[in-house]
């Protein structure tokens, strides 16, 4: 391990210097290459297929490890689309001369060796690679076990593009030992790798917070709440919060709780409860509600979950400040939503709610790299430092300052 | 621990969304309470420096512990000059608008809850507690135990503040079980506390790291040089280097290798020796360096060595790129630079040495947060995440989303 660290180590500092120019086309030349590999990657690919039928996966496990010839060109395609983002590297956040006459700039440069744990869809293993190299970082990649020989037969494909630019394939690679020995060490290595991010369940990001000492960057759970004031416009808060929960129910932006102001309950709640149910969604409600509209009881652990599923809890609060509260205790800190027209509420909601993204009047689902405008999702952080929310190319980089001096002592 | 933490926990949020105006009326009368209390924690302090007596500490250290009325006045100028910053929270980092029209805004935030673990200079304890809240940010400060007695009136003093404001208490304290299991018990707190800031030698640092599961963002060690290249002025060489070793010699900032461009070395080298012994600086050279000056003979131990004292190593390399080399093996990462008037030399060096800050023609011992112009210097990151190099009060702020639409679903 130690070996293949300082390679890679060694490798970070080559790829951090490369020109944008250059960097663009090893890019292009490993979209190309993709494409005419795919017959090598569709084989390897039905290896995995194959094992998975064995081991019963479920059928939505098998569909996201299923690579066609439709895939691997959109996998092309999103590593030419990463090429064609703005260089991330070299920009000067700031800049200024301090009274002895020093130029002080900083500076965005790349964090250097970042280990990425995911779950089993294959084109992460391209996406990925691309984002780290375009911004000049080299990766450590650890994909699902389901997906091992597509992610092989991708990780070769990309990294004999690598050697034909006489670059050090260790640029970009598969964490030799997958195992979970494999991770625990990996995580361990504070003097190579410089970030870890661990994208999956909750045992895994707890296992990676837990054992680390390199710094780590979560995409942990979205327990995300909206909010209905009474003072919102019960058209929007009916298409937002049916949009918050229904468009997909198992992305981690989706609605799980839904919190209605007392004064608008008896207004909103049967028109939301025709909506939901043409959507099959399981409505379980706080005592109050259920004198409104026909539902499951809500328990306390439902405020506490993240279904994932066709479920959703609904709670009555009495006004904006229990709301908060009630987020303040169970969200998850990703993305809560109020849906309102009044002017005081909306300042308090979103300054006072202390999550990565905080709507007004629109959709929790939209808490996403590509919606936000970044062009590509490195992930969502739920952590406060370095990254928050919705990661794009600019948060796989640091900084650095550079001063200018011309001979000046303290 | 856990009943205290939710108690933090709680205040923070009344903290975080206290206004500025606000905030600066009690950092105001904490300065002033400071003035008014400093018999109080003149005494206070006296029971610690009896026990330093008791315990024979170094003088150095007894020094750093002192207080009397001219650094009570120091610590409560210092608490006004905070007072008088500019506002960290708030500020939108950026704003757009995407396709669907909603309103995107990057806004400044607080952190949250912060345990700070430091050394034994008293005065830290209101400069880190003011720091923290006009930045909207409770902290948990674990001082050195030679001064518990001094930083326990300090905290009482601040918190009585906060009190006559009604606010609690829990914004500034002191961590309730001092021992090294209390804060092995603190840094395991991810529920509660959301960055820990640990200040002090390599072994609480690596304690911290180790054990942390809470965000972690170092103060370590400076290993830094300063390269002589062969295209270098004399005159600002000799001055920056000197600078660099001799101003200060125990801080982190402090040159503990002199790396020389072997073209210039023989012209140099007997220059800086005439300098470095007026200075009382023990020279410990490569054999080549042994070959024009006399001085003792560096081992490779010495390259890897942050003396933080009267020593420095010498080394002769080729050239630019070779002195890179040497720093990226042996360097922390901290303060490195190059003496030279050539543009290629300038850019390759400040482009591929990794380290927080790389200057030019300037001594290394301007890495400071008040050089800076950064008003307060909360530590010099080591960490590559979050921050790094200098932290000012904007280092204490994330940032969240404020996204604004007007019904907008996905």
């Amino acid at each position: 391990m130690e070996k293949y660290l300082k390679k890679a180590s060694q490798a970070s500092k080559v790829i951090a210097t490369l020109s944008g120019k250059r960097k663009n086309k090893i890019l292009n030349d490993m979209a190309e290459a993709l494409l005419k590999n795919q017959h090598f990657i569709i084989n390897a690919n039905w290896m995995d297929i194959n094992e998975g039928k064995k081991n019963k996966l479920s059928s939505a496990l098998m569909d996201r490890l299923l690579l066609n010839k439709e895939r691997i060109e959109g996998m092309a395609q999103a590593i030419k689309d990463i090429a064609a983002l703005k260089d991330p590297l070299g920009k000067i956040h700031e800049g200024w001369v301090v009274e002895n006459g020093m130029n002080i700039q900083k500076v965005s440069v790349p964090i250097g060796v970042i280990g990425i744990i995911y779950e089993s869809r294959p084109n992460v293993t391209s996406d990925t690679a691309a984002l780290c190299l375009k911004s000049g970082n080299i990766c450590i990649l650890k994909g699902g076990k389901e997906a091992i020989n597509s992610n092989n037969a991708i990780a070769k494909t990309l990294q004999d593009v690598l050697e034909s630019h006489n670059l050090p394939k260790e640029a970009i690679s598969l964490l030799p030992d997958s195992s979970r020995e494999g991770v625990a060490n990996l995580i361990k290595q504070d003097n190579y790798v410089d970030l870890i991010i661990p994208r999956g369940g909750e045992a895994l990001i707890k296992f990676v917070s837990t054992n680390a000492t390199v710094p780590v960057v979560k995409h942990d759970k979205g327990l995300c709440h909206t909010y209905i004031d009474e003072f919102a416009d019960i058209q929007k808060a009916l298409d937002v919060s049916v949009n918050a929960k229904c468009r997909r129910v198992g992305i981690c932006g989706a609605m799980e709780t839904l919190l209605v102001n007392k004064n608008i309950a008896n207004k909103i709640l049967p028109l939301l409860k025709e909506k939901f149910d043409e959507q099959n969604i399981e409505l379980r409600g706080c005592k109050k509600t259920a004198k409104i509209i026909e539902c499951k009881k809500a328990t306390k652990d439902d405020w506490a979950t993240e279904y994932l599923d066709n479920i959703l809890s609904i709670k009555i609060v009495k006004n904006t400040k229990e709301a908060i509260e009630h987020i303040s205790i169970y969200g998850s800190g990703h993305s809560d939503a109020i849906i309102t027209e009044n002017y005081t509420n909306i300042e308090l909601f979103l300054n006072s709610v202390d999550s990565a993204c905080v709507y007004l009047n629109a959709s929790t689902q939209f808490t996403d790299g590509g919606e936000f405008g970044f062009g590509a999702e490195v992930g969502i952080s739920t952590n406060k430092l370095h990254a928050r929310g919705p990661m794009g190319i600019n948060e796989l980089t640091t900084y650095k300052f550079k001063i200018f001096g011309n001979g000046q002592i303290r």
